[in-house]
């Protein structure tokens, strides 16, 4: 019996539906600026958090128990953990779900055995996608847990951890080709430093470069169209993770020449620990052409590691999708649920708890971001606030039209004194509010 | 009669010495692998925390009323506070001194104005080195202070803003020829947004990027030889600064081709306010190829903004000086101490005391950083670390001599299985403490 | 002409208005559970932020240049500043103003200056209250901008400053008496240290407390009968504040004798400075017994000082008013804008933008709040996730009827075998989100 | 064999050893201020991090697989890493140890178990001290890390709970006394919340409470006459630890007339991350009357959680000592360290490492400390910093000679008029690193 018999499907119920595991605001099919919630937001669910993770901390031992983390045949519990995740992800409603290469497949004690059990295991998640319709948005490899990768994988200081990395990676990348996946994911979970004395960082950086230009080529070898994606994290688990954010992973692809291969995969939680609000992250991420897929969570405002809870904020989740929806909505990326229950919520019907408050979130802040770019009044002003730009001085002096000092000669002979104007900050926050609160 | 009359010129008077306003360490004339202590540092005193600010803060008004603060003609309280600026620098014994445009000259009330009083007290800053030997490491242009760069400078909304900072910045570099300065550095303060909902980022970034072009082509034009420095700084005024840290400001060099002409000012208190260390931040911009120059101060690690004080810790300038060392020592870049007293520190020793402990700080440290280079332990196990990568396997990974596949399928054949062994960091740790305490 | 003169008066149109000068959602006299809205939120308008800052901030000059901020007389400057402020309460249509002080009178040069003018504009200000309605939430006394305040009021380790800060003090409360304030706010700018090295914590505790007494004792003898409140902050511009934040204060208050006598004004930006959020520390201060009043404001989650400003999160005010609710609301305390507009806001109708926003947010946080609190089912959860305790075994326990050694002896015997039960975090969150965004 | 055979003693061989494995500064018995550095430090050793810890991370398995941490018997294992502790302690030469309860012993399955395993493996531990000659600086009990625990142990809201918890602090209380403890701590890993959703802050509090005091009025009844201490922590595991700090447990001590009884022992990592300084928390427990013991370790300045690395810095652990030495020294507190080896150092060797250099550190800081307070120059100039206090007016002040009208008034007639003088922070900097670098 499936550990998820007694819970019903979640259906959409409208507003004032009191039914805890119902959707209130998430009506997959309603549309909003042509196209139906679904296809905007492209809803993933991730394997290790909900199915992996035993409820354990740093400071105290897993929670959970759940039939599939018990004592087994290996490769039983695994095809039973995707039985009971391809039940969750039905039930739930949602059109996605990712994966660690180690999430889904037990990995043996040997490479021979990791690839073995990896194959039967993805044969076995493209029979469960063919039975639900469930697609993969994207798929990744573990290179962070098992103590080889101590020191880095890409970035070890060890080229044999880099091969056995580059293995992990070529069958993960060749599963989510045989998978359909829409992107790859790179999440470089301890490819940074412990301490600066110990480490080469150019040799690291040359290293993790050659790593990415290989999976391009694959890539395009094996004819996978979907997008590669780097996810930024400041820190955690190492003192220093060289994907530091959005900006640090652009002057790395910069550097090799690499900024039409990769884009980015932005987490709100990471976004926050390197000191960057989610939206910064994400308008920049477009203004520097990267931007890929997101990984919808939050982290906690007073906590300094990564909680990665479910996202429970319209006012933060409205802003991150304004910026998606006047650049076009997403194309190959989506919302994956980066995001665990709590510790203490042991039980099944908590998973859904996370996943339907966290979706109708989105749902909302869909709705009110529409609003906010139906009739852009926010970019109306920035296109009235940067309008010197656009008369024939502006444009004379991005052309190249004026050197420093003919520049300096002209305002002096103009005498240029320009006085500030209100940058009307506190005006377009309450246009923010307005949209999100004073809905008809 | 000065200021400063009662203060004896500091004189190096050994370890012993109980004369607070005597040099323990910094015997400037000393030599250290091969240099001087004085060429090795390059020392600078700031001419606006030390001579422009009032002693005020967010929540108190100016505490110091120095005599050159007090009403009377602008350009007389120039003079005198030039006077006063050279007697300090030359009673400290320190080589180098640095400046904005509007610190040493009154802004006046047009551009005409500032460019008379600018171009008569940059003559009198001549005359004043010429008499004392004193040197500029570096000039700059104060593009933040006035309303007018409310909304940034380069970046700003109006293009005549850009102008105005164009002519300032034109005649900042202009008399940093003049007066030999090493550097021309810019501080973007304002080049940032508030908020994002009134921000264009594609618009500001190719703004700056116009700027700094029209600077390095000046820099060409006129002949000067020293190098354009940014100073990265995450925030504060702003609420994000484009130039975050050295990472990001390495990204934008590099995506408008501009990596080879502008180096790097690293300040430690902006380092720590972007979540790195000040040893992060160095080792990044040498392995970026980007190391220019520092500014010498510390943050408060339990306060969140940039309190710029006096550097006390040997044990992190330690770091900063091992790694300057070990990649040659500065070229045109030094030492500035971008540090004020404290609000409460009212009296003129206050200003010698602060500068005393900094400077006798980094003599310390440059012995115990040439210490540790000499013999460079955590260099010889850096390379025994990563000596797999000059094996044969190692560099045919590195050159691209293998594909993912072919790698995987090598790995495979040999059944690779590598092991973690100790990055060592704690006796790493040590070494440095030895070299730090241990001293004969 | 008043400066406000072209703002019409701020009223109330409804969710649908498009007038960014109207409320939206703001009906003073509309009901919520069994108050009108004004009755409930208890609205203050600071005289510090709103009239008396010039913006400016740490790196640049004042950007706004109020006619009442020119030279001239500095005692109709004051009365214009009042006039001015009365026009823009007035307008906004809120019940309640604050101010220290020397927001509204000029200080002058010496103690019996500041007393006269003081009590002149406080005569002014009595009738400006009597001509436009207007109340005072609260008065304090300036004790950190001027100088002699750089290292403390009351812990100065000078017994003169203690004695000006008294004679403030004094004649502040005076003032509040004189105008119906409903409490005496403390706010200890600079109660705290720069350094530990030339700091005696024991000794200025000490005096902290004295200081404390001595108003306490003049409250009662003039028959004040408001509240006394000491505001707590963790640093800025003090390295470390000894009224850090509310258990700070309460062990403080604790220790002299004193929680009786004096609750505590929580600021938001003060809380999340400390590392706490808004909702801890409310919630802390009632289940201390010290809950007194609110600074509605709010930091920059990215920058670590006190932006302070206006609040715009319905989500967070939301909790912040669900605990003030089920306590059963404001009693003396209430909202009082310690709010200001960002320095690019030069204009009169951006000081407006800012609090109608921020009065909208407080107006529909109130709604939301009303609804969890009106059927609290947080508080069954809580009532049943405790129910254990209110058995006959655990008000044993509680009662003080078991030792350490009998209850373990009685856990062995009965096998006692707990097993954790679902915290239901996830659930309870989405009970929240519906209240805010699942309004009929 | 010995999983440390191959590692020799440690010997203080002088600060010119080129030994890895040697102290250079820490000569046992060399004495200081009159005692001997052993007697000063008092330097424990702690179980968990360093015996039980496997070298997990939130991210990756355990690395370490140490010889007793294989799969086994779990009393014989219990016994083989008792043994191997002991060979560490003796080979190192440390007088004291620390241990919760499951270091120790296995916890079995029932309550029943738990108590024969433990006191069965606490009989042997003090036939190990017998033999070895080493003592217990404290123990404790592991409260945090079962499920059973995952909502708090005295402050869950299950009494059996509570009940199991007492059980656990009884007899490891008792088993404290029978190995001669000389304190015992309290650290309420899970006494806090993960959200204030479903938590009750006054019923938690109370339960707490009552927790203490049965834990109080049993160590009298048993005859223990160590200390008992807590432990703050702000956070982590939880949102909010009830402990946060210094400060929080103090009021709550007082709230429930516990400061009597009850004192802290401070951990730095825990400092650094409720934002305050070692040196802080240090001081303050002095000035509160509740200081106990230290756990030395360090945070990483740059990570938000609890790195528990070795001390490494002379120059915080001098300001740490200077505090104990001007309060007299320990005394029944030591230096714990609550620090373990990075997950990368995996080899016997470098569990050496980061003991020897983090003994080093304390050892070279207590003869700078040392000379600090041998003729305090920093207590003289407090001293004459606050002597207006001790003055009549000052006295009078305190002594509550004025209310504060009379206070006023006393001033006004006075015409007081106070200057700010020199809070002269740098030159006191200056003379703390001058005792650290100006050594003979």
């Amino acid at each position: 019996m499936s550990f998820f018999e007694h819970v019903p499907a979640v259906q959409y119920e409208g507003s004032q539906s009191d039914n805890p595991l119902a959707y209130r605001f998430y009506d997959r099919k309603k549309e909003v600026l042509g196209k139906t919630m679904e296809e905007h937001l492209r809803i993933a669910v991730c394997y290790w958090h909900t199915f992996v993770w035993p409820g354990a901390d740093i400071f105290g031992q897993g929670a959970f128990k759940r039939p599939w983390q018990q004592p087994g045949d290996a490769m039983e519990r695994a095809q039973q953990k995707a039985d009971e995740a391809f039940a969750f992800f039905t039930k739930l409603g949602v059109p996605y779900y990712t994966f660690h290469d180690t999430d889904v497949a037990p990995e043996g004690t040997s490479l021979k055995h990791y690839i073995e059990n990896f194959s039967r295991m993805t044969d076995y998640l493209a029979r469960k996608q063919q039975d639900t319709g469930m697609k993969l948005l994207w798929g990744t490899a573990n290179l962070f847990s098992h103590p080889r990768y101590a020191a880095g994988a890409a970035t070890s200081p060890n080229p044999e951890v880099f091969a056995y990395a580059a293995t992990q990676v070529c069958h993960a990348l060749d599963a989510t080709l045989k998978l359909g996946g829409d992107n790859y994911v790179l999440w470089g979970g301890r490819e940074g430093y412990d301490t600066l004395l110990n480490t080469d960082l150019v040799r690291e950086r040359d290293q993790f470069a050659r790593f990415l230009n290989m999976v391009i080529e694959h890539k395009h070898r094996i004819g996978f169209k979907g997008a590669l994606l780097i996810e930024p994290k400041p820190q955690e688990p190492t003192k220093h993770q060289y994907d530091y954010d959005v900006a640090t992973v652009h002057g790395f692809l910069r550097q090799y020449g690499l900024q039409d291969e990769i884009r980015v995969n932005i987490e709100a939680n990471h976004a926050t620990l390197a000191g960057h609000s989610f939206h910064h992250e994400i308008a920049t991420a477009f203004a520097l052409g990267i931007f890929g897929s997101l990984d919808a969570n939050r982290g906690d405002p007073q906590n300094g590691w990564d909680t990665d809870q479910f996202p429970n904020s319209v006012e933060e989740m409205t802003l991150a999708l304004y910026e998606i929806l006047r650049h076009g909505g997403f194309t190959t990326g989506g919302m994956n649920f980066d995001a665990k229950v709590r510790r203490q919520s042991v039980d099944a019907e908590d998973l859904f708890y996370g996943h339907v408050g966290a979706i109708d979130v989105l749902a909302v802040a869909l709705e009110r971001a529409a609003v906010l770019v139906e009739n852009d009044r926010l970019e109306k002003f920035r296109q009235q606030r940067y309008a010197g730009w656009d008369t024939e001085f502006g444009r004379k002096i991005l052309s190249g039209g004026y050197s420093l000092s003919t520049l300096a000669t002209d305002a002096l002979a103009r005498g240029v004194n320009p006085q500030h104007v209100s940058g009307q900050q506190e005006q377009l926050e309450n246009i923010v509010n307005r949209a999100i609160y004073a809905q008809r």
